[in-house]
Formats: structure tokens, C-alpha cells, sequence
């Protein structure tokens, strides 16, 4: 995060324009201005973070309030059959700005998209100990 | 939504067995028995609904709180780089089971996961007129 913020939170001052599609106290969302599909929209939180495992309780209640709301509204004006919801964190993840977002990202059949699925073998075992590393893990 | 309930309903109800590895009033979180990743993890709202659109502001608070603590907890046990936050609407998505789930997808350079990324062409006119319509859109 640079002093003068990232390119989403001068979008958030109005710094920078964008196609503001919705906004509450705690979020903004806008139009992807490299789109992979008509009507592919950021759901951003207005506290600058790079994951979402910093991000805070309250601001991440108030993005998913708000991806249900804008999904909603983007569903309802491009007759999508289905969308994809996508949140990169770091840039291994293919995270482009470090200022958390999630991509939604309207769907059609033969469109090319989707994530790329490659499930591994691994054991009922492994996944047990796993499990248990997991739960108790802060 | 059968009248047993999904396949998540049933893990909920402790009808079926999976690796839990968080669980709170509303959501519960778990393992992806085919993972893409060690760690790939579930994360579920308890309430049965197959899309985010149609979940709820209460749930879909609770589902973005669940998601922070979750993705940490994964975070810390697998020391992963990153990962990707994921979550499918409908077939044509790649949407599996109809009812709600977010995979959180640890990441490694060149372990060949990732979205598939084709930007379109747009004009600024055209997303102009896009946004006006779904910013109206209800």
C-alpha cells in the first residue's frame, strides 16, 4: 500500500473515475474496465488490505452482504445463466492490485472461462491429520 | 434442493462424515475430499440455498466473517504464498452441488491452477451504458 493508496482506494476518493455499479459505507463495486465477460464487476472493500485474512470482521460481513446484492443486480440486467465469484490473495494467486477484491464474473456455456481443475489423490489419513493441523492453527 | 437436503445439509447434520475444520452458528467449514491443493478447504453457509444471490444478508455476513478466520487458519497450517477464493453459481459455472460453497485454493508458483484469464474488448462507452444498467438493475 502506497501512501497515496492503491488504484482502488483513489477510485473509492474519486481520485480516478470508474463505473460505479453500487456503494454502501463499507464497499464500492464497479466494472472490471478489462472485462472477461459482459457485466464482470469488483466487489471491493473500502479498508485497503491485500487478503482478506487481514481484512476484519466487520468489513468482511459487509462484503458478503454485498456480493449477494451486486451478484443480484449484475444477474438481473445480463440474463447470465451462472457466474464464477473470484478472489486472488498475493500475487502467486494471480492478484494483480494488493487491495483485496472479488471478481464476478458472468457465465455461458462454451465461454473458454472457469478455473482450471486438477483434483490430486490423496488419502482419507492424510486428510484427517491435515483436518486436525487446520482446526488448530490461528 | 431434495428434501434430505444437499450433500452439505447431510454433512452438517453429521448424516455423512468430512474433515471439519471450523464451525460456527451459520456456516461450517471442511476439506475438499478431491482437493486441487493440501488445504483446499470448503467453506459453507449452513442455510441450503444453490446461489449467493439468493442466500441472505445475514448469511452472507456470516459467510464472508467464516472466510477470513478460515482462510487464516489455512494460511498458518499450510504456509502457503496465496490462494484463490472461489465460489460457482449454477451448472454452467462449474457449480458441482446446489447449495452454497466458497473453495479457498492454496497456491504454489507453477502448480498449473489459477482462472482462465481472456480479457475482452470493450469501449469506455459501452461499459457506461452497462453500469447504468445494472446499477438500476434490481
Amino acid at each position: 500500500m502506497s501512501a497515496a493508496g492503491s488504484i482502488f482506494t483513489r477510485i473509492i476518493r474519486r481520485e480516478i473515475p470508474a463505473h460505479v455499479v453500487y456503494e454502501d459505507d463499507a464497499v464500492i463495486a464497479f466494472l472490471d474496465i478489462n472485462p472477461l465477460a459482459e457485466g464482470h464487476t469488483l466487489v471491493v472493500p473500502k479498508r485497503e488490505t491485500e487478503r482478506i485474512d487481514a481484512l476484519g470482521a466487520v468489513d468482511l460481513a459487509a462484503v458478503g452482504r454485498a456480493l449477494g446484492v451486486v451478484a443480484g443486480k449484475v444477474v438481473a440486467a445480463i440474463g447470465c445463466e451462472g457466474y464464477n465469484i473470484l478472489q486472488n490473495n498475493g500475487p502467486v494467486s494471480g492478484q494483480e492490485v494488493p487491495h483485496v477484491h472479488f471478481h464476478i464474473i458472468p457465465r455461458a456455456a462454451g465461454d473458454g472461462l472457469g478455473y482450471r481443475w486438477n483434483p490430486q489423490k490423496v488419502t482419507p489419513e492424510s486428510l484427517a491429520a491435515l483436518a486436525n493441523r487446520i482446526r488448530q492453527a490461528d
